[in-house]
């Protein structure tokens, strides 16, 4: 009976896991799609309590995945502090928690069933591949974060003594100044903070012309990284 | 009879089939620039006809070329249900449309004169290269837009929970955040729609630092498969 | 004689070539620095009679080089027709034209000397490389640049259609909707015109999915390019 | 004894090396902190005191560090004009200005403590990895340095030349709109300044369409340098 069950939850090969693997794949998405619907504004009654009985229904049926998958699982403790172990259970919690105690505070934690979709990245081919090149690229992309954490900070502290002066109510600490740091750097540039100053942009320049490089650099390296694993995929199955 | 119009039709090696080729090319870039002046404002009577007269004498060609290449096919139903075959349809079918039926509503087929632009990729040396990229890189391209998709999501549920109190009228809801998402995903950064709050700025800061990457990494992949193409197509012709 | 010169002007290896390298690059930037500070308003009179001067003497001795140039040059003609021939002319030529004429409306052409610039990228190490790499790719950037015409059309043409009867004045037609899409899918989003209307938005967002990374390839493409052009520059040596 | 302690300073394999350079990064994080904390508005004269004491103590501790790693180097000389102990120096050196001269002018100086930042990088494995791909890139990186600032310079010239009568006051000259070039090139786009005549645009989307790959190329070229790197180092590992 267990073996069955495994069979159908943790095998997507065998047709029955793959009718159930699809199920629970368009059971997220509609879920989904109903909390996107619940945040309109003007939704009348009845629409509110058809989602809410849709959430009840999905909720349920997550429980029942949840419940499913420790069941079948060799080892339940291994599955339940996995990635995907703490997903499944993010996606479900909320509600539980709403239920027990009925404060409005709590009603933050629905933002949690967004979660949900998450679980849909399990489903797709090229994802081992991606966990190689991960693990290729982990020390370079780590350093990459250390440099750009470190040169937003610099950025941040180089504006804020230029700027501060200028536009005391915009670059009024470091701290404040990091919000222009990061919007900068990533080239997003809102236009709701800029240096007015010519020791500002003269800053700016600098701070662009070896910034943006540094930003975009992790983004390349996991490109070529995704390459690399490619190539190993191919050679592993040649050797075969 | 049949062979020699395929021969001027259907291949461009031959001298006639260049002539062909340049003629219909030429033609497309016309009717596409004619498309674009008749949507100026304040074109004199004389000028509304010119172009239309133009117009009218693409489509005749057109139909005419859609008809022979029907003709000359060796598998008529591949031709048209294949990529061009759809496109060529497209890029006259709006106007039988119009003529038939003289609504206004149906005016706004116009807009698919110009899936003709689409014609002219049929035209370059490195096509080739980029279909076997495309099928190298197909898989991981997928597994990007749904990351990217579940990403904008995340991305929409968390600012429109920080800031939708803020700016009731900016993000009313998940799909109205959606737009802000997209924006700042992309580095676009119009400056109509960003966060104010405290907790929207450090959200924000965190999607971008992830997400910027995830936005890029498709581009970078292609680019790559590009390379790769061009070394498989090397090796083939020293093979040759 | 006019091989001493040669060896002078066309050897930069030899230690007078050296020199005579120098000395021209470092009057390029001072020419370029005089051009700038021409531009600034208030200047004194003092200040614009220097410059004059200067800008003088600069045309003097550009004129110089570009007449030895063409005497020491074994194939004079290849040389005037030759890239860099053709910006050293550029370089001088509106000055003289200047000198014959001297209307207002020939000043324009004074901006003709910042192709000055262009002459430094000669004395690059890497450049080598730059043309090897170019030649690699030449095939796929021209696909890319058929493309990304061809996209920036349709998406002018799409976001004419969604956002002309909501902003005429922005979105007046096909050719002032492609100012959106150039500043759009480049990402640069200065925020000066934007979709409002829901359809508008939402053709965006695929736009932007597709487009970013079209108009990023090119780049991926030219620096995968450089990496094997330094590869069979490094198989090269090795083989010598 | 000194061999002792420099098995502790430079030797950061060793245990207690190990304790040290944990001790040394907790601090400049600390330092890093109260330096934020003390530019934001309205502190209490008590956190004034707190943050002020702990920069004495950061600074001695500092001190004792740098004169510790120039007694145990083998070649103080080389320390001190590296480019850690350069930023050792910088780092520390401010605070004793200050305390020498109590001008508010020397106050700027503080602004030096944020290269603290940068000793932080020093403790990355990828780092190693990281110098040989900036060996390998150097000739182009430098090329691509040079040729962005010759379309910078261009690029602000020949907008100045467009837009300087329509709106004067923003392209006052080449030099203020060189601000435009960066952030139009970089595609940050705050959306301060943009050109809003034909000609002027139709210049933008041509910069655009060639400067936003040779922005971005750089980026392209570290990362697939930092992939050779790796693999050299993956080689330099099988044949030990």
């Amino acid at each position: 009976m267990r073996e069955k069950l495994r069979s159908i939850i943790e095998d997507n090969t065998s047709k029955k896991g793959k009718v159930f693997d699809y199920f629970i794949q368009v059971l997220i998405f509609l879920s989904l799609t109903a909390f996107t619907i619940e945040t309109l504004p003007n939704n009348s009654v009845k629409t509110i309590n058809i989602l809410k009985n849709f959430e009840l229904i999905c909720v349920i049926i997550f429980s029942i995945e949840y419940v499913l998958r420790i069941f079948v699982s060799k080892n339940p403790f291994k599955y339940i502090f996995s990635f995907y172990g703490m997903i499944d259970f993010l996606a479900i919690f909320p509600f539980y928690l709403q239920g027990a105690y009925d404060l409005k505070a709590l009603r933050a934690f629905r933002i949690f069933r967004v979660f949900r979709a998450l679980k849909l990245i399990r489903y797709n081919k090229a994802l081992n591949r991606f966990h190689i090149a991960a693990n290729i690229v982990k020390e370079e992309v780590i350093l990459f974060l250390v440099i750009t954490s470190i040169f937003i900070f610099i950025a941040s502290s180089g504006i804020y003594f230029f700027e501060n002066k200028a536009q005391p109510e915009i670059f009024t600490s470091v701290i404040h100044s990091g919000w222009w740091a990061v919007v900068t750097l990533t080239t997003v540039g809102y236009g709701d903070v800029y240096p007015i100053t010519i020791g500002g942009k003269i800053f700016t320049f600098f701070i662009l012309l070896i910034g943006v490089g540094i930003v975009t650099i992790p983004a390349g390296l996991v490109a070529s990284a995704l390459s690399k694993a490619r190539e190993i995929e191919e050679d592993n199955d040649k050797n075969k």
